[in-house]
């Protein structure tokens, strides 16, 4: 169902920038800013959210080891990552031909901070847990940060998207805004959705029940490798 | 540490608004429509985030009873709520003396939309968890819904300042923010502080290590009553 919500996004975030304002293109103009709210929902929500937590892709594939499920993980938010920094590419890209100051605004501030905590997020991710150098206690250590940052910088990359609305919405249309302009009314109600998807997200990953059991063969043999070595007979 | 931060937030919100825009009354002019950032910072953010969760009372008051915990969680709530119906009753009031139209804006519908589920999930704790009519299975299964959508309504409602801060900005020095006005930096930094407080809220609250250990005679005479009742000797 939050693919479903997933889709609604990008195609209403499709229909807001093509049908209201012109359409995509990379010339530098208005319709290349068009590319940074498109990149970055798709990016920082939508395709963030699909592969959040090795639990969603669970569901989806069940017969799937657990490394695989990693990998895939790992991959979806990598291309989540690339999505977004040409998201970013586009937008200092217009502002620089437009001669528009960068990064005085709130939503600047929280776009670059939670691209970057992304970053991070991502590759201490890889070192962490698909290189095989890390111990076990310290995955085990991180495991649980690395799974409260990932539905945080979510939340964080969903609010921005919010002020991100609000400011577009205020610079193109301040004077029909409070007249209920259509323009208006169909990006609130992205922003609707774009909660809604958060929620289902946040929902999803944080269920008990909803976790892959762990099988143990498995086990013993990624995770608790150290602690194994030493106290096997 | 986010009691620290919690304050923080109140008196930068207090200096942004007492210095930058003249300060509060309740006179129908825009020293009212101050008070509505202030009390829903402090409503729907600081106090309601003191209060989420009696896994953060416990941690303040670690020898009371799990009762009072309760009453403490839903009285502190209860107070948020009333702080936060006070700045929504100063800002539309403060609208209809200026002729403003309601509800047109993002800001507005998430706005509203979480005050009222607040208020929805406020009562429902009530209902289940301090009136004695609700049976334990439908307080068991009602309770990870309650600790779920209680911090999603949090993290929402940061969402919501920020889209306020982003609207207020806008609306009042639409020509100075990209020059990096003082009032911009200032409103800017408030909402990293509120960012911070919901994070460092949403940690505490996940952490297993954190929670209260259940203990036992209390657990047989409170939720699991009714469970206890038939399999007992």
């Amino acid at each position: 169902i939050y693919n479903a919500v997933g889709v609604a996004i990008v195609v209403v975030t499709g229909v807001w920038l093509g049908h209201h304002h012109g359409g995509f293109a990379w010339d530098g103009s208005a319709h290349q800013f068009n590319v940074h709210p498109l990149c970055m929902v798709l990016g920082m929500v939508v395709l963030y959210g699909d592969g959040e937590a090795p639990v969603l892709l669970y569901r989806v594939f069940p017969r799937e080891s657990k490394r695989n499920l990693k990998i895939l993980h790992g991959s979806i938010h990598l291309l989540a990552l690339l999505v977004s920094i040409i998201g970013l590419v586009a937008v200092f890209n217009f502002h620089r031909v437009s001669g528009i100051p960068d990064l005085y605004s709130l939503h600047s501030w929280c776009g670059v901070l939670t691209v970057t905590l992304f970053l991070v997020q991502w590759l201490m991710g890889l070192g962490f847990f698909l290189f095989p150098g890390a111990s076990s206690w310290l995955r085990e250590w991180y495991l649980p940060l690395h799974a409260f940052f990932g539905l945080f910088l979510l939340a964080v990359s969903i609010a921005t998207c919010l002020t991100g609305i609000t400011e577009k919405l205020l610079f193109s249309i301040m004077e029909t805004y409070s007249l209920r302009a259509p323009e208006g009314l169909l990006a609130n109600s992205l922003a609707l959705l774009l909660l809604l998807f958060g929620g289902l997200v946040g929902f999803i990953v944080t269920r008990e029940e909803f976790r892959r059991p762990p099988q143990p063969e498995e086990e013993a043999l990624s995770v608790h490798f150290t602690s194994l070595t030493p106290s096997s007979p």
